[in-house]
């Protein structure tokens, strides 16, 4: 098969559909949403026949027990899909907000308008659910989208590719609006990555491996989210109940996430006192703690941390410590070795939360709160298409609205340049 | 000469900067400006002396005029450039503004914070004028920059760089967070483009050939404008004064400019009465027609337009006009044609008006306003970096605040999660 031309055709399909979905009035679309979300409730039966041969492929291959977690379409995930879908359906739409407005001296008004950012592919891995929630924020958002999921996973993408497409259309969703690459090899990715003319923005979601191949070959614009390696800063002030709570929370909640703490700073002033406390409500928990010096001398069952570990994501019960003089060092230590996306305090000293918050620019900055929160769901934004790591267009969790941009429009009575 | 080491210190030295540059208090940031603009006047005759070695060089080779237009380093250049950085340091900080904030059901407060991006890399060509206004606007946002100018003005460039950064030192300006590249060669380009790890942005300023140049080069993500194929419509509905006086001022009031009219498009029903009046408005200004059949029926004057005519964008006394039938085959002519930058409706309409402003989706749309008004300082965003004509992060002019991003911001009470 010729994929340059097979993506080509794709592309020039999304980007005619493109401009029928900016048009596509908020009320429409809502209701396509609901019957894309009623379409993946009564395929049921067919979308688990359909995953069942992925799973026959996935034992075949020897699929890690994560790996087949993650592609199997349980009842749950089903029903998840479907919730998804309904959720962003009732969604305010981002698209036609003015977000601000103001006159010139010589009368003109001006304003910034949010408008779709037109086509938006993913390329996914894995989790065939992501099919249907992505599909949900792209279309919400008024863009079309391509969507290219793992070789893994191919006869569920399949499958749920057929019923949303189908019920999209009789939702008057434009055709080519919501399409998936339906052939496994990864030639056909690169040729996505070249359609920088019909492409307006890729994202990624899976491995850093997976990340990594589409920065180095993408002449579209990619939103990235490399890993999460976040940092809890117990300051001297913290309150030890809530000091050992959001800890404890933070590591142990759910660790193979990437808002999970990774590593653990706790200000010397408090060490004695309070880190052999955190340590045992932590290993109670099954944790494993590689400290430094100062940690070890104060926790007999703590490992001497290398260097490695402080740039470890564990995604495990495992947590790096380390015992720092003053908030200057603990904000230093994140400098260092900081992948951009959470970082929080427990502190009672003002100063020091206002510090904390203005000096540490990573994408989500917290004052005495579990890094768990750290996700679009938590922050009110509804479902999330990823958490960018990246400062261009968006920093943190994406909704809806980071599917979008704004343009300028002008009121004006006449007016001409003297 | 290494160049990949060269351009590695160098975005080593920004990135660290960059970290001095984001918490620098804004009153510092004005001072410091206000230091550099002081600089530029003072060394007025340096810049001219080096400038001068730029010129006789562009004499030597055979510069054009247009070119050597733009290197000239006159006493009203140098004005500007010190009027420009005194403008920018008057100008509200971004940084620090919280964008919007709110409660969720938990009791955490959720923030979105204005903070820098971090290092810009600027790639620009011919004016060395660019070099103060860039900085001005990078420096005023908090991020580090690194300058990259033309071969042409590499005299007038380092002259006006060795002023400013003295002048930013004694204001209190990290080292490092302004750097020229001082050397000639196209390789340094080539490396400074892979520094992913250390520039946050690269703006390309100048021809289609080094914009093409660097979005093929760069890992770093690029903000690009390819060129302003900027277009006109006149409704049927259109006052005929107004008209008038808006596609002469959009097509002759500079015509080298990217905001200027280059295609005029007439509603069918009003050509017969108005055409002829408009075209010898513009043919009184020395502007050529380049027309559709329909067009040429009406103006004796003008000639037959190709369709690369409707592509084209001139700089110059050129016009392609062309009837159409209605405001759906306007905005369909805009879709198809559309360089992204500005397009404006002259229209008594209500519903016309509104339908143009909604439907078209290029950076700038307008409503009875010349096209010329297309641009940073006429908008009130101050100095401007460039204009916009891709959709991520920043669509049409951009300010400070465009070289800005928001990170999330979250107040809480030891909240957990369940």
């Amino acid at each position: 098969m010729n994929y340059a031309e097979m993506m080509l055709a794709m592309g020039v399909r999304a980007k005619r559909a493109a401009r029928g979905m900016a048009k596509m009035p908020s009320g429409d679309k809502e209701r396509a949403l609901r019957l894309m979300a009623d379409a993946i409730e009564n395929a049921r039966g067919d979308l688990k026949v359909a995953n069942a041969k992925d799973l026959e492929e996935a034992e075949r291959t020897g699929l890690s027990a994560s790996m087949v977690d993650r592609l199997t379409l349980s009842d749950a995930v089903i029903d998840s899909m479907a919730q998804g879908l309904r959720e962003v359906a009732a969604q305010a739409d981002p698209v036609g907000e003015v977000v601000k407005m103001w006159k010139r001296p010589n009368g003109l008004m001006i304003g910034k308008k949010r408008i779709p950012l037109g086509v938006i592919g993913i390329i996914y891995e894995s989790r065939p659910n992501v099919t249907a929630d992505a599909a949900a924020l792209c279309l919400k958002s008024g863009n079309a989208v391509i969507l290219r999921g793992g070789k893994e996973a191919i006869h569920s993408n399949r499958a749920i590719a057929k019923v949303l497409v189908e019920a999209a259309a009789r939702g008057g969703v434009p055709e080519g609006a919501l399409q998936v690459v339906d052939v496994i090899e990864r030639d056909a990715v690169v040729e996505m990555l070249k359609l920088e003319e019909y492409i307006d923005l890729i994202i990624p979601r899976g491995g850093e491996g997976l990340i990594r191949f589409v920065t180095a070959n993408s002449r579209v614009p990619v939103i990235k989210h490399y890993k999460g390696v976040c940092h809890v800063f117990i300051d001297e002030s913290a309150d030890h109940d809530m000091a050992e709570a959001i800890a404890v929370n933070a590591k142990t909640h759910r660790t193979g996430v990437c808002n999970a703490m990774e590593t653990l700073l706790v200000h010397a002033g408090v060490a004695d006192a309070l880190l052999p406390r955190l340590a045992n409500a932590l290993m109670d928990k099954g944790v494993e703690l590689r400290g430094c010096e100062r940690t070890v001398a104060l926790v007999d069952q703590a490992i001497p941390a290398t260097e490695e570990d402080w740039d470890a994501e564990y995604l495990d019960l495992i947590l790096a410590v380390r015992v720092v003089d003053d908030i200057d060092a603990a904000i230093d230590h994140i400098d260092r070795w900081t992948s951009l996306h959470t970082e929080s305090i427990v502190t009672s000293d003002y100063a020091n939360s206002q510090r904390f918050l203005n000096e540490v620019n990573s994408s989500t900055v917290m004052v005495n709160a579990s890094t768990r929160f750290a996700d679009g769901q938590q922050f009110g934004l509804g479902a999330e298409i990823g958490i960018s790591t990246t400062k261009l267009h968006s920093y943190g969790p994406m909704g809806a609205e980071d599917l979008t941009t704004t343009k300028y429009i002008v009121y004006g009575q006449g007016q001409i340049r003297e």
